[in-house]
């Protein structure tokens, strides 16, 4: 049970509604999940948190189903049971299948396994490599 | 400096130098970068370490340009300077913009920040939402 | 379910009673949490462990709570749910208060973000940042 | 070396000279480090990141230094150099002396330690602690 | 609850049925896990995963007690719920007493405190221990 | 460069040559490494950490060289270079040869792979694994 009481639309006081007000109307639902539930018992960070993280998911450079799988790779790399859930159901919603889920996941798991082979020879950066990965 | 030998090609063994053959022809370069190097000092993990990357960052599902972006996802989330450089530059060959960069770092870091907003407020799974994470 | 079984007050040895009578008049409570129970069936590690965390968090530089405060940032970083509730818990008992919450987790939030943004960019510390940082 | 090139303030457009000027303001400091010169190759999370940053670090019912304290922790946890050197300085020059450092980073290794028995036995939340964890 | 549906051995395909087999002819036991049931929803995972499992486990130059002691402490360190309890019960099974067991988490908690310590100071590694670490 | 100035033997006060003394003693060697010098900034913590890591690291129920495998496990898996380097040279002063040393990272990059493979689909533990993981 989370450490904080939620805070229902019919109990919100106005900053809070224009919150949740904003989450279903941008994505399309007319209920509210429990993470900005608990986060409007800070009416600060509810804002600061949902306006950041509707910025940064806005379909730009990548597109929304992309970034939602690379929030699932880092929440399975974390292993937040909220954010795996509610990141895969959202990324099913946008349309990820089945056999996208594996693959996901199968990558999730081989960095995973590589970092530490990386990391546990202690093997230094191409320069080669270092050159390609700048900005030109 | 890396805690095991490097082996070169000229001083591989044909297992080695087999799959050394194999990770230039898949991925059209004429060199064989430290990572490979390095694992070669044992050629069972390089064998076996080659074969599942190869498998799972072939395109699927998913394209291979998305899954070099969870690739780094991973590896900025770990924080492994090797990987975080050799999947960069991998992900820029294969058509990564520098927008794309920043989308997907912004991404990696908004969702390390959730993750800890949940789990700091030990937030529980919504219902609904562990259903619609769930394959039918 | 713990993998160990919870030594209680009543079966305990002399040496495991010692720990637990030093505990409970240290805290001023009367009860002896799960966590040292299932260290005590492991006498030398309960022992060793409680001087260490008694010796770290008497007030000395730092105030009690604000050691609780660092303890709890730990402890969501890495998603420990048993230290999150304990340290969260002991953090309210000495003056914590709700708000005082919501500002701490708002901080590790961020953190675990900016963490990412570094590593992503894989900026190098300024100069003059690393001498600042540095003892004089 | 970054993997984006450093925008200095010369070079900067309208708006990140904006958000490099109210750093500069609110830090009463006439230079930017690197972390703000490679975030603002992407101007909108430079934006983002600094008003998110400004808003979590302003003190409230936590002081700045406590504040400090907490980022330092979670960048130790997760080993960010980059962040260890700002913050150590930053918390340095809001006053933090050697003997706070030393029990700052006493306590983040103990969390750590303590972290990893918790987990290790697996032991369950005490029902007392739970509710004394919670929002009353 | 598993976001996958587990393939049970009667609904499993030719390809699903041999790796059932070989995890059961090889552990000696007669049925089959979760992890392997949830795996099989993407055979060419279970197929890649049970094989490189199979050879990374085999006792070579490290006994097979040993190796699941190292299994374990990782999955202690990442707090894999799933991981832990089955490699502490592999290793059980494979002559793992409690004493071992407390030796082994105790060293792991140890190694999480000390690593925080080195990273907090940021302390360089000595010429001679890097030399010492290096192949000959 | 470490944040905190080293204390070598000459200027190190009764107490922290006292630890000194009895690090040489107990690991045959006639120097002091970084780690400690660092950590004698702080004598209690000097102290403390020294008699725990003696404690924790004399062979038991388990043998010195195993303890050394388990503490590299930990330190690849968290990526912190000094702890690598110092207990890869420690574990080979006792014993380690190439050949374990790359089954070790064989394994510790397979366990870090399985543990986000059983996250990422949200596996549950069968119940035949958990009761055999406790103590009978």
């Amino acid at each position: 049970m989370a450490l904080v009481k939620f805070i229902e639309y019919a109990d919100a006081n106005r900053e809070v509604r224009a919150v949740y007000d904003d989450i279903m109307t941008s994505r399309k639902v007319d209920w509210i999940t429990n993470f900005w539930k608990a986060l409007a018992s800070d009416p600060a960070t509810l804002k600061r948190t949902w306006d950041s993280v509707k910025q940064v998911m806005t379909p730009g450079a990548l597109d929304y189903l992309t970034k939602e799988l690379i929030y699932v790779a880092v929440s399975v790399t974390n292993n937040c049971e909220y954010c795996i859930n509610s990141h895969i159901a959202a990324a099913r919603k946008a349309g990820m299948s089945d056999a996208m889920l594996a693959e996901l996941i199968a990558v999730v798991g081989m960095a995973n396994e590589t970092n530490r082979l990386a990391n546990g020879y202690q093997i230094e950066v191409d320069e080669r490599v270092a050159k390609a990965a700048k900005q030109r």
